[in-house]
């Protein structure tokens, strides 16, 4: 048993198969890769890692299994999925994912192949545990899959307390000692809180609504987030680099191809001195017209270069942010009421609540150099056909700022 | 400048007329009255005092009026105001209110009288201020009063903080910090939050509508204080204690006239050793008659009498709680949008669905010792006239179970 | 299993005999005393009592149980002995020991006859566990006494963490999660820190010096306990109230007994308000005559009243304070280095440099209203034989000042 | 003003000078620095970073400035050193200072050179400060330097706290709201603690006395940073890197370099996938020949040429690490007691006590790959001419193990 210390739950005691797994490169590698991707540029205290996460995951699923009575090997597959479970991870974790995991953007699609070859495959092997098993752990299937990731899994368990530990943004505490406790498997064998949950489960919820705005996707994240994206595709196209080889870089070897790539250096400048762009319109996508809502990838670079032409700027200039329809899986979450388990929709009046109100907050961006978000902001209402009765953008966008909600570490 | 150590703020300073008043013995007295009444049968950490409570709501006023720009003698009042403004609780707080403040249950009533008098008033006297005006800030009068008292008030900033810290529960834990920087006055002197803080409005109503269920209104709270509240009304009756001199009891007083009166000594028992009693019948207060909503106190009373003599028990062994209609204060809160004061609920889904999920968790209560409930259940649906649909009271309980919510620290 | 919530460990489970063992009045009555006496005079938010202590010290001992590889009989005893250990203190804690535990000021005197009797003996013995092995345990006799009573016991691991942790004070903020790790007995069934501990066990030792000046022996803890200690004195003198039922007394009881005792009632109006007396002298011990070293409780008072009629003031007025000489415990911890088991203060120089550190604090006090301490000191270096080389008293205060050391919340 | 939200000091405010050297790309590159180079291979969650903890600096500086009652030009001045103080680092902190700074070894050399030039020069001259002037506060200069640089600094409260806060080790948990609350100045201008502070001071050091062996020098720490000189060592003499622009890099550039480098990647891939090496000898240093005592870059080399060869190892496998003679600035803390400043060791029995633990822990350690340990310890043993009385070098070893103290979140 070695014992790990952990700023979030303390001591980690780490054995068995998760001890050899725990020194592979690809877990290794884990340690260079934020948790949170751009969030540092907000909340500068915000520079944990994948790596931690990954333990705390491996910590939470320990207990939870303790609590579930779960032995054997089914215990040691979950242990060993709940410790890989982001060694699929490309730099800056989900960031870049549309670019590195093709068609679904899951990154799951990956893992199966991950597991199987190299140091993970063969300390799996050696443990006698199937590389694919474990797999589709991490991909939620099977009964102990939902332990690992589900609405009730200890991945989401983690990184709620640990963001608010590390942004300082204390909306994320949730009471996982609570949740871990209170797991149990109802007659058709899915994960479910037990009798007298309903709070707990709400507040999970909470948890992540609050933190969505708040940091998930503050404004300054989306902005530098999708500005890396561009970097990024601007990486492939102009460099031998490919998707696969993106996605087994890390953050520092991400981050100095982009300075030493000619066509992203700008870029890479703009990142290293925070010298990001501003939002040039911020408009509510129930407003926007369908046909924006599902964007190839080449209809955004499209748009972006039909903009930047009628506002008389360089391409790069221009940023467009679609971001997809906003989710809220925890509204499955099944909790026991008198014996049955009931999906959280159907028991609690805030799921809705809050799916309206995260709904309210999806907003379409377009981002640009400070000196030219006016003249942008108007190329863009007009190419993308907003209909803004009339409204200049800037009125636009003043007119959606309250829902920009979200306390900024630091504005753009 | 006298500086305190403090858990939750860490270092307060005290100057002034605050550091005056801290010596008299109205403020004092604090020191032996607990914040949250019989909380610590629930949550045994739980055994903070309304002083700590007091000169944490002093520290946020000063933070606040130092964000708001208010200096002076204005400011000087509402200082005074914060620390003052629990000194007219009685005994076990909130519990024995209805007791101890008799027409509107209110405790603000006594206020004037308790700043003019004794040291407290001769304090501010002497430092110029009028007790009767800074007794109007304790009940939120005038501009500045909405500091003090009202929905956005430095008082419930520090108290959710404080029982988060002392319960354990971290739903309570707010961003106070953001709060006190974020106040502003809008044109009407209306205290409000600035622009682009609809998200801070709604974790302090989702803070306090979490904490309600888990700790505020915890069953085995409920029955405790109910339990304390029949005590005290014995003690009034046997003894000729009468409501003022209840009032200014501090807890240790109270518990040893508990102790030491004949008739309320076998509930003194019961507390000191947390014998308490079990819920008999938990019913839906939507589904009850509209008679029992607004029952005077001589007709809890009679229904008590009526119950145990039907159920066969003796009549102190029947106790009947039924709680007011819940408020949600905080759905009035003011946030800036556009340059707009918009009240919450105007603009917040969530404000709606929290309001619905905490009035579906508003509970009719019988307690009786657990060898009598089931006697006493049934009796009490009968007697009460609560159309159970034939169901039996056991099915009654078992069926609202899930709505107590809430982790128990302790079960009763 | 019972899962109460603690502000300190978060989640304690309690099962078995511990379970029973809570519901016992003794146990139960904890909650109305305590934990560090009169400090929270000092430190507004250490309103902590003995019964959360005592769940943590239960908490601690299960979790060095099982990394020690105790289970059964055994542990269960220790489980046991954990959660009694302090039933048998009197109100305000040790404040009152030298009152309630005759002889050698020890409470465990009384504890085996405790854990016979009532329902304590009765669950112990329904669980197989004879009360008086129990009893041993908590006197820290025999190899598992240790854990619960000895330089490496849980409970001052609970204590110092939980004290850090409602002062505000950090110093006591030790890392208990790898204390109850390295844990070990060596092969003489002593029991000790495993290899490469030594700075673990310099850090429990460095903790509680710095606690004490701090915290437990801050001037005005002092001065308020010596207070509250003649106060029941007057209280075993003038009622019929003998040191057995002070010692079965909780903190209301007691204060309340005080207020009602016309001998003692300025007192507790004293105590009430935090009217205390001040330093009228204040002398290193070093400097003192061996003859003041060991003062029997009648000497005391005769010297207080001997300096009262001398300075003119009347006797309850004089309190005299002689501390006995500083332990610490701490040195005698045992280290396992290269296998063998060394005591630390053979082991480390800090062991000697903190006992004279602490030695160097050792203070005489006498105190007086304040209006009174230049009469009382003068008064009281004349009576004592101090030898203050012509200075005068005032000089001797001030001089002395810096070993107050120590943050005050609150002055007195 | 700005408000950013910091994990540690929740909201710091950053206004004036300050604000704009935020935004410069000498500040913004220490986002990109970690604090404690590389400590995270012991403790998984240290990756705060250098911007943070500048941050930090220069929010205790702002309130220790409002407390010292320093207002003006010279608060200014301060802040802006306060900020400023780390730009000078090079990649991994002071892990690579020997090779970055020549001379001295110490970074502030080039500090002078750095305020000048570039958007800091321009900003400081700007807000009409001389870069000169500010430049001379880092290096502790003047009276206000010492707020900036010396045993009372800001920097060292801010990095206890925060390397406490992120590697989960308690220890460094100082009360940083009580220090700088108690700073003042003397009538020679020196900076000071205020009578009564003795513990204060002592708190102080023992916080950095307890973090030193179990963070700063962990044995793994101390591998890994003396592997990571060395690599660096290789950098400069195989590329046209120089020690100018080595400094000038970050993290990710410095890490990069190393793995593409034909000479450094093999170490670069050990770094990566925390393969370290082992200690080989672990000799204390007192028992050390003077001669190893100051040896200069090219004989350590030397040394670990010669060691190589007589293992028959290849070069790159031993690793020399021969620490200057540890220093415990604390030790000079000046306390005010009666009125004169006194320096903490003549009043303190602790300080020497610190100073002599310290030293004890000093070793001489010479690194090797896990299979060649036992061959290059004796060939070193041989080669440095330690005379070891006969014992067997792994005896040294294991001999010695105690004093390595200090919890390993993962050992090497």
């Amino acid at each position: 048993m070695k014992t790990i210390k952990d700023s979030v739950h303390d001591h980690i005691e780490v054995g068995g198969v998760a001890r050899d797994l725990l020194d592979t490169p690809a877990v290794q590698r884990l340690r260079h890769i934020v948790q949170l991707g751009t969030s540092s540029l907000v909340y500068p205290s915000a520079n944990h890692t994948r790596f931690e996460h990954s333990l705390g995951v491996y910590h939470l699923a320990c207990e939870a299994l303790d609590h579930l009575g779960v032995a054997g090997r089914n215990a040691k597959r979950v242990k060993a999925a709940a410790l890989l479970h982001d060694v699929g991870h490309g730099p800056f974790s989900h960031n870049l994912e549309p670019l590195t995991h093709r068609r679904t953007g899951k990154y799951h699609d990956d893992v199966h192949e991950l597991f199987e070859r190299g140091e993970v495959g063969a300390v799996l092997r050696e443990h006698d545990l199937s590389p694919a098993r474990v797999a589709d752990l991490v991909a939620g299937d099977g009964k102990y899959g939902q332990v690992v990731s589900g609405e009730l899994d200890v991945d989401r368990m983690d990184y709620l307390v640990r963001d608010a530990h590390h942004t300082g943004v204390p909306y994320g505490t949730i009471d996982h000692g609570r949740l871990v406790r209170e797991l149990t498997f109802d007659e058709d064998d899915d994960l479910v809180l037990d009798e007298g949950n309903v709070q707990t489960a709400e507040s999970l919820l909470v948890a992540r609504a609050l933190m969505i705005p708040t940091v998930y996707n503050h404004h300054v994240t989306r902005i530098s987030k999708t500005m890396l994206r561009r970097a990024a595709e601007r990486l492939l196209e102009s460099t031998d680099v490919d998707a696969e080889e993106l996605r087994r870089m890390d953050d520092p070897g991400f981050l100095v191809a982009l300075r030493e790539t000619p066509e992203t250096e700008s870029f890479a400048r703009r990142f290293d001195e925070r010298d990001l762009h501003k939002r040039a319109l911020w408009a509510e996508l129930d407003d926007t017209p369908e046909s924006l809502l599902d964007l190839a990838h080449e209809d955004v670079r499209g748009y972006e270069l039909e903009i930047a032409e009628r506002a008389g700027v360089p391409e790069a200039d221009v940023v467009l942010d679609v971001p997809g329809e906003p989710e809220m899986t925890e509204s499955s979450t099944r909790v026991l009421v008198n014996g049955d388990a009931r999906v959280l929709h159907e028991q609690s009046p805030l799921v809705d609540a809050l799916r309206a109100a995260n709904r309210a907050q999806w907003r379409l961006g377009v981002y640009a150099p400070a000196e030219d978000t006016e003249a942008v902001g108007t190329a863009a209402a007009d190419v993308l056909g907003l209909d803004l009765d009339g409204a200049l953008v800037s009125e636009v966008r003043s007119g959606l700022q309250e829902t920009l909600g979200s306390f900024s570490g630091e504005d753009a």
